[in-house]
């Protein structure tokens, strides 16, 4: 599951600090360390997915499920859930995709640009 | 499951014409009519859930998994599987969400903002 390379899989196997806000046995969340607006979480399977390219659907339907359950969870604890968010992948080049490491950004906490 | 004052039950429908671009039990996918890139698709859930906030984990979970499988696939047929994409969904007021009806927004064709 791991590759020791991957940023993300060193920050889920805590060789890395990070602000983790949440985890189950599935995701874990922690804070952007270059956070894009007053509340930046990133939300992160555990397993190395390395992009939206790579989700297989007879393996991670389990996980797309969990990030559509735990997002407004972790909106709520952030006090942003009736102000509203954004929630963000980026795959490759175009995307502006930086580690490649399937995740979420959960964005809110102020009005976010078009 | 319909909602009648719904914009995209209505395009669901077939009330209101759109450029369909994939079609399947769960999900619908459209060309959005004021594009923010070269490509830019709405990929809907035929079920009305308003936002991220209302889904279900216990009835939407298909629904979810379905969205990242069709996702990398209409990007794929769209051309832009191997030069990248976002994928968006806004929730309320702070997220600029438009239409009350959950969305993911696939974006690509270009480089895309920060």
């Amino acid at each position: 599951m791991e590759d020791t390379n991957c940023l993300f899989c060193k920050i889920i196997a805590g060789e890395i600090p990070s602000s983790m806000v949440y985890e189950d046995e599935l995701l874990v969340a922690f804070k952007d360390i270059n956070p894009k607006a007053n509340v930046h979480i990133l939300i992160v399977p555990r397993k190395h997915i390395a992009d939206n390219n790579a989700y297989s659907a007879s393996e991670d339907a389990e996980i797309a499920a969990r990030l559509f359950e735990v997002a407004p969870k972790i909106a709520k604890e952030q006090g942003i859930f009736e102000s509203g968010y954004r929630l963000v992948m980026n795959t490759g080049k175009d995307g502006r995709q930086e580690i490649q490491h399937l995740h979420m950004h959960l964005l809110g906490g102020n009005l976010l640009s078009v």
